[in-house]
């Protein structure tokens, strides 16, 4: 099977089985697991903030954020399709008691001028603003990247009016390898940020919230109350470890390997691609031959192909080391024999 | 004063204050109260509805609604300028643990294909809808009339998938007055309703909320913990019972002043009129004057005349039966005379 | 009929009918009926704090409390047969997201040593005690009255632990009357105090939240989403303010009513008293006359006399305005009958 | 160090290493781990349930348990002291917004006729009663285990009032090897029960909670939510599994350990065992020795052993496998020379 369907089916490399064999472990609720607490501090340095906490995976990360900045009857700002919003079962008002506030965006970036006018004044019928949520790459819109200009005037109209600014960066390695900007300088334009170990740097589990030192303290206490308080942790920090050291930089591969997919696909007849392939996420429109996005998906199953649902017309493809240039190749021909057939 | 800020600023009628006076009272959390009592009788018969509560505000009615339809993690659609939604101080959030859907309207009606792609499919990731919520008429859109047609076809879509439907009738007077379609008729095509007997109706203090008699019982509780079981209620429900059997018809002469606001506001250089006048809300762009919203409103405020703002170059103005023709000659003339100084 | 069964069912005196009808009003959302804020005056003077708001009940005005002291998670003390933890539908948990820490008391009094030693040290595992909450009289224990010293030890504890203390005090004008000690006193001892307008002052709806001039700015905005934001409220103000005005010194009548009536019931064969009839509660046990008690409820009723179940074995005897002197004797006499028969 | 804080702090034995190393992994949202699949499976099939499901902690499980089996405004039953009470920073009252009722137990069993009273009639005043929680073996009353015939019995007043019970089995597996009865059997007797595959069996991370199908598939959305759905989770699930099937039977060991030390421990003049040592927990009153327990447990870990604070004069001692029966020997000769200086 070549698995398209995304970054997270990323199995851990030997070096990651080994590093959790090898692990040095505490108890990590005692702050005793010196494997924990070394990628805890990896993690802190390399996003250029204070401290890091290791959680269970990325929606624990945001919805730590989410309670840690807020208070139950304020309003959120995101982008209409964020990870927050559409894939996280609404804990964001189940546990935080937050109302989002979302905003159609271009590429994942809502207009600045939308964030502002969204920003409430104080009166008695309206909820505060407690929290702008950003998302870099931005999953719903094709992994595009948010560039380091837009992030740092959003954060310029979040200060001034005193909201803090939270960002998804489930993937913002991608976006760092895309546009070459290190990770710590998009986190800088943020207060708190969370990256995935898993998906594209092939972690089995993990995630990283950093911010700033105070912050980390509360979000212990809620990590503890969702239930993320892990005992001999070490053996996944161990992997989340070999992730941030050894495979961020290989990352601009899966994003070569994204646009030669799409480059193959957007020959086939009947396909077009609509996304700008920025990353390593490519968003295929199947309209154009005739084909239902499940029966096609399907049938690609039956050709050893995976990808998954994103629309009524669109199947993403997602590329991961996992996925070889040869994969793409073989891939993409067996969908041409598909569409002609 | 000439007080065009809403028809909230209603003061009760002699009959009201007179049928406060001499009501009959009990302690309404015994149930006990003939006046509530006779009010949510009559107020269930004349909306269709098995059952009806009295409750302390619009804003209460409608977090009764989404406690006792929706369990925490629910999404719940809406149209992106409801009450609801922006007026309401998350509170749906905050003490129902929902997520908001909101989807555009276009004069305070959502696509209904948008509707049916909002709906969730079951999926790990996503929250369940719990609710679609309408509006009717929709105060941000101008006070539009959805029309029974519109509500038929949302409720259609809303049974299919099981999802009930809640409508927001704060003033579905309104829509009943300026349509010729009685309120049962709208209230027909969802499954609870909440209608306010301040405002247009002209009580000093209270809402109903409407459903089935398993529906209602289960609000009853929800209202007590909000702190809405009143003691001898029947002093306020009272002056709700008049609202109800007097001052509905009235509301065609609200719809009429509204209308004759607009024409003499459209003549005024500078000023245009931004919705379509159904019923008692004119929203009036004043940008063609050069003049600023809160400056302006502080001049009319000077010469006598109060209304709203409502966005950077809008100012709504409400009619209500504290509002005579002579007002609307006088006030119309007086911003004449302030815009051409 | 004479009804025991609580002071709630009071009807409001001619003077507040008057006082309901003749009552200027205004819009109270923005802050304009001159009887409400008449009524918070006063009520803010009597009880010696900066600022106080009325509220639709005793449950509203606690639950403000708790929304406005708390952050979920936290955890409040709290006597273990307090009103706010028995008889408010869990809210403080649904809505505030709080947790109940209770405590046996004494005559209503939890001791000081249990509260110091229920108070949260700082843990990972642990939630941060938000509240200390009191209740005068404390109704569940028979309207015992907590003094004024308790109130202050209990007070110190609390500050030394940076902890604010509310007081339900419901009956709190019955403390003042039975024990001379001016309510302003009491509430001197709290950060926070609620008192009824309603149960033994008689007006028919109303309570109010006092505290400091930020709290209750606050406190305002958990009133609206709570939906206790009403419009014309000066006609259930008024009749409040004739309640602080006309009502409070009456209440060491009731006191007096109910002593007479332990004294008449306790010669009853079989009756005993389970509490030291303080104020204008008293708790009957009445296992030696072999009756179960909702049989004996129901013949009493037969018999023109309301009351209600405490317990196995308990029935309770509320005194009020609407009971006189002549109406115990009468009571008594049926009782005393009722048992022998 | 010999280190009898908790049997948390148990590491990975080499067996679980290996299996870890080797496990097959999957992406588990997908329900594509086989070895997640494989733990899942044995878990149910071990606790005689329909269906399990891998969560990251003992709370993580236990607040699932509360979110799927209750609706907010609930009142849940639990001892005084449970785990879920103390120990989970409220969370079930900051997420599931129920309300604790706790009851005061013997050897952490709630008498059943205080059950039997606590449960709610219904009553517009009250919270719903929505789960009975009980704890075995209760950590809190020194490793107490509750016995088959008691759970029977809460089990029928639970089921006579249709209330589910859930079993806080995090020591379970203690239960059942100190009193012989499968872990199975003590499940017959409630509707969903959680254990921890770390603590005693020595996993480095992970529970279980069971269920019907039904249940656990509600289970499986709140963990998603909570943050707890996991990418390739068999890298910690494999541990897990040799943690069921190699670690049960040895825990008579550390009970036996227990027994040793409490012997041991109350032959030291001054120091007391407070509980009766039935599974792997003691509890030393240490008043006798004039020594403050914080200072004690200062030099008892400069003397190389570890324990934890359990109130004013109580500390407590957790056998487990790290812990051998020549570390008790050597651990109570240092605490004897202690206590003599």
């Amino acid at each position: 099977m070549i698995d398209f369907r995304s970054d997270t089916v990323t199995k851990p490399t030997e070096a990651m089985r080994k590093a959790s064999y090898e692990a040095e472990v505490g108890d990590d609720v005692y702050g005793e697991d010196p494997t924990v607490n070394k990628l805890e501090d990896k993690a802190a340095d390399t996003l250029g903030k204070e401290a890091a906490l290791f959680v269970t995976s990325g929606t624990q990360g945001n919805q730590i954020a989410v309670l840690t900045h807020c208070q139950p009857g304020n309003e959120i700002i995101l982008e209409e399709n964020a990870h927050i919003f559409l894939y996280e079962g609404a804990a964001i008002s189940a546990f935080a008691g937050v109302q989002p506030r979302t905003i159609a965006g271009e590429k994942g970036a809502m207009n600045p001028g939308d964030i502002k006018a969204a920003i409430r004044a104080e009166d008695v019928h309206f909820p505060e603003t407690g929290l702008i949520c950003l998302e870099n790459t931005h999953n719903k819109a094709g992994g595009a990247v948010l560039s380091l200009e837009y992030m740092k005037e959003i954060y310029s109209i979040a200060q001034s009016s005193q909201v803090p600014v939270h960002l998804d960066g489930a993937r913002l390695f991608n976006a760092a390898a895309a546009s070459g900007v290190p990770v710590s300088e998009f986190a800088a334009y943020t207060d708190t940020v969370q990256i995935c170990l898993s998906k594209g740097l092939g972690a089995p589990v993990g995630s990283i919230i950093a911010g700033s030192r105070e912050f980390i303290e509360q979000a212990r206490k809620w990590r503890k109350r969702l239930g993320g308080g892990l005992r001999q942790a070490g053996i996944v920090a161990a992997p989340g470890l070999v992730a941030l050291e050894e495979m961020t930089e290989r990352l601009v591969e899966d994003h070569e390997h994204a646009k030669l997919l799409a480059e193959r696909l957007a020959n086939i007849e009947g396909m077009t691609i609509e996304n700008e392939v920025e990353t390593n996420i490519v968003l295929v429109n199947i309209k154009g031959t005739n084909a239902n996005v499940e029966t096609f998906l399907d049938s690609m199953k039956s050709a050893g192909i995976l990808a998954g649902s994103f629309g009524p017309y669109t199947i993403r493809f997602v590329t991961h080391y996992g996925v070889t240039k040869k994969d793409i190749e073989t891939a993409t021909e067996k969908i041409q024999k598909l569409v002609q057939s």
